[in-house]
């Protein structure tokens, strides 16, 4: 059993603190939130904890997460080991890594997948960092990851920056997978030639080709609402799929199914689109088309 | 100077018979508006004109154009000729077409561009038919082409169909460029970078490499509503557009460009999107994401 | 325990009649190939089965499975009953299906799903028909269907037609979500951020928000082959991500994933692409830009 | 007539230096090539001049321009202007204004289309910068841009980086146009209906919807070589649809047209595909379908 100090109590990191004393570590929390915290303040943490200590950042990434490595950077000691497991963008952990390392102080950036459902069913994890620093915090992936083999629900994808940059292209293809069920779903919908439509995704989830976790979650989704008519298609975007669609760029690497997924939630938080105004004004130009004013 | 028999006067077609009489030709016209025809009935037509006898069909595309071939096949006699100048699908030519050959009537399918602007400035011209048939309908082709060089304004483009294809990948091109323009002006518009985006669109009109007439159009519009929010993002779509993107699939072309132009106006058409809300649902199913309800 | 006629014994068809005898089902099975095939003509099939009969056809979809079916119109007897397994597109069911109708025969269309993997997992399946035929054919269904609950590897998904419209869209999804992998699997090759794509692709298998069974068999791909170079980026399509890209554009339903995937395909089969051509051939004309000339 | 010192005397450049010239302004040139400078050193070139000089540099964007800028922020004195005429991305202007700002010394970003026709027919400008120091340059922006009214070949798009924003977006919009023409194309060229593809092409110059500059060049290209056969699919990007794309993405603005754009000349690159390696690895795997081996 390890020793562990969990930075950030929210949807995930409070979650995880569950998992982890589940599984028999002791964690100390840390929050700004004191209904949830363990201690009052990150000085307080690194004091309570055992050196060498491992710390868990799960605080939102960018500046937030940047913030709480520099403070971390001025309590921790040589020798200890700090783990970003947030969202950060993977040329952040060179960033975070370098600052620590000039302390000596290890450095991880873990990628955690899984949603709320990891509580129960664990975290799929994809890490980068030495090898050294991986093994020493296997004890905790090991906890929070799934049931199963290791290898099946965790990677160590390289060095530092790798573990990031995996969930970063993980959660593009999240993107391009959600959009094509939704794009099949919107077809069953329309055509109006398969009667039962939530039945036949339903019917989808065994044996087929398709049959998937998102499809299962999917399935739950249409038994709350059958034609999901309860909630507007009004999709935001988090990061990581913008981020893929830039190292796409970066790497000259043809995306066409990421970026469309991209673009199909930019156009669904649009009321009207500029663009589609310009084209409805040429056609009016060139060909006398109606269109229509922006009052009617 | 010759006689023709012209069916159809709407927006098209009125601003044709203008033409072609202005340029000295005998035009007969009927339409089934008693304020513009010139005669009666399509029989009438027929008698009125001097055998062998030229026709220009110009009536909405599929059912009403096929309707009204099949009269003609019934009235006009061997050595007429038909020519379909509308929008017609390049495969109803050779069912058209077969009808009237039995008859030994001649005919030619004419993609006709160039919108309300054709009636002053000429417009462009890709036909299909035997040649024969094309250079005895050349004074017609030379009375409403554009002036200048005829090879620039005008094409014979193959057998019969293959005028009104050649049409329709004008169009799929027509909707790709427009969505090209349409994408740099909401970008403009977004990034509030540029200051006077209308004065940078029309400062692309001379010198750039994307001067068009399209430009041209879309600077007169910006003139008259310089931000086109007079007008909604809703964007109809007319048949080439589908047709060009079916062509594609046929002939496994890839369309990229074509089928994105395409999509975008559907999209335009939509109050809300049912693709999007089930990646709503699907976030909110794993990652607990907040959603837009539907009453909100 | 059911009597059944099972025509076609190729790759599925052959799994089939195993998985169907496995579970106690009397099948007799006819295939042109004299090695496979329990009789000698369509005939013998009919007349060896007990009436009311019932008839899987799975041979390839189109002119193969028309033919068949109008075979059968003439060899079976009202309250036959002709289930097509193949993957029909959805229209024609309607035709075959009518033509059966007119002889009292009934008609299901069953779209099949699993692939070599259904013999032993069970197969996917969502079917198009009468409900007394549906229910008739249960035995048949349950047996080739997966364990489980039966809603979650089966549908009925509306009237003859439906089956084969549900399984058209699961493959149209299909395309998606299998480009999507792909494209995740190329930036993660391109980008040399990760130093081991095989096991972080592996280490998605659980907890993950993208596991899935293709993402297992990517996996199985990769175990084989590590970086999947023993094989050539040219991919084959077989009807059903076409037919759903046309059934979006007649449904005016945006598809920017599917089509995307689509279009890959096509572009992975091309030597050399006249569109990109013709772009070289610009960017030379205007700047002077160096091309590669088609002997370099 | 006005004094100019003229930095980079490449294919843009030089022809610069020639229109310029012939408008009877003042150039001096400067190069690293000893066979078309007019003086040895840029401390010559500033020595040359009169103050307040006006520069304009012309040199590859990114470290090239940012190099070249120092260096005339030590040599320029306050009341000098520098205009880069390069394609920089905008967010350099920003960096390189300031620099010299902070010398007193005013700077302009000018946006320049037209590639090898420029200097012949003039080049089309979009600038940014200071109201002051724009009109100090007028006499140069006229003397380049195209005959006719200035505000259709010429626009003052806002302050500093806005001239190449606009560029930007520019040649954004290129990209998307000449795919669209490309597909066209390539549709044309595959579907064997229309028999005499250049000379449809020729026949959309005048009088159709999709008559543009762009086109005119096609029809160059396809007289010069009908079937676009003596160059390769192969197409190089210059970083404007790359930034085009980044920005669209950093605005939430839908670009699937441009991004198609990019992506193709991506894959037009690519000897073979990863991500269609890993479709087929999947169809193997899941429906054992052939695959082409890499070594056939």
């Amino acid at each position: 059993m390890v020793q562990l100090g969990l930075v950030g109590l929210g949807k995930m990191g409070y979650n995880m603190r569950e998992r982890l004393r589940a599984a028999g570590h002791e964690v100390v929390g840390y929050d700004r939130n004191p209904d949830v915290t363990d201690v009052g303040t990150l000085a307080d943490l690194v004091s309570t904890l055992d050196a060498p200590r491992i710390i868990w950042v799960m605080v939102p990434a960018g500046e937030a997460t940047s913030q709480t490595v520099k403070e971390f950077s001025e309590l921790l000691s040589e020798g200890d080991l700090l783990i970003d497991g947030g969202n950060s963008r993977y040329t952040d952990d060179k960033v975070n890594g370098d600052l620590l390392a000039a302390q000596g102080i290890g450095y991880i950036d873990a990628g955690v997948s899984g949603g709320v459902w990891g509580k129960d069913n664990g975290y799929g994890l994809m890490v980068g960092g030495a090898k050294a620093d991986v093994e020493r915090a296997l004890p905790i992936f090991d906890a929070l990851r799934p049931e199963g083999p290791r290898e099946e629900g965790f990677s160590h994808a390289g060095p530092v920056g790798a573990g990031h940059f995996a969930k970063m292209v993980h959660n593009g293809i999240e993107y391009g997978v959600m959009q094509a069920y939704a794009e099949g779903f919107e077809l069953l919908e329309a055509a109006n030639v398969v009667e039962d439509v939530p039945a036949v995704i339903k019917g989808w989830q065994r044996g087929t080709v398709v049959r998937s976790w998102l499809l299962d979650l999917l399935v739950r989704a249409l038994d709350e609402d059958p034609e999901l008519d309860d909630l507007e298609g009004y999709v935001e975007d988090s990061g990581e799929g913008r981020w893929t669609l830039e190292e796409a760029i970066n790497n000259a690497v043809p995306a066409p199914v990421i970026s469309a997924a991209l673009f199909a939630r930019f156009a669904s938080r649009q009321e009207d689109s500029a663009a589609m105004r310009a084209v409805a004004a040429l056609r009016n130009q060139f060909g006398g088309h109606a269109v229509r004013k922006a009052d009617e």
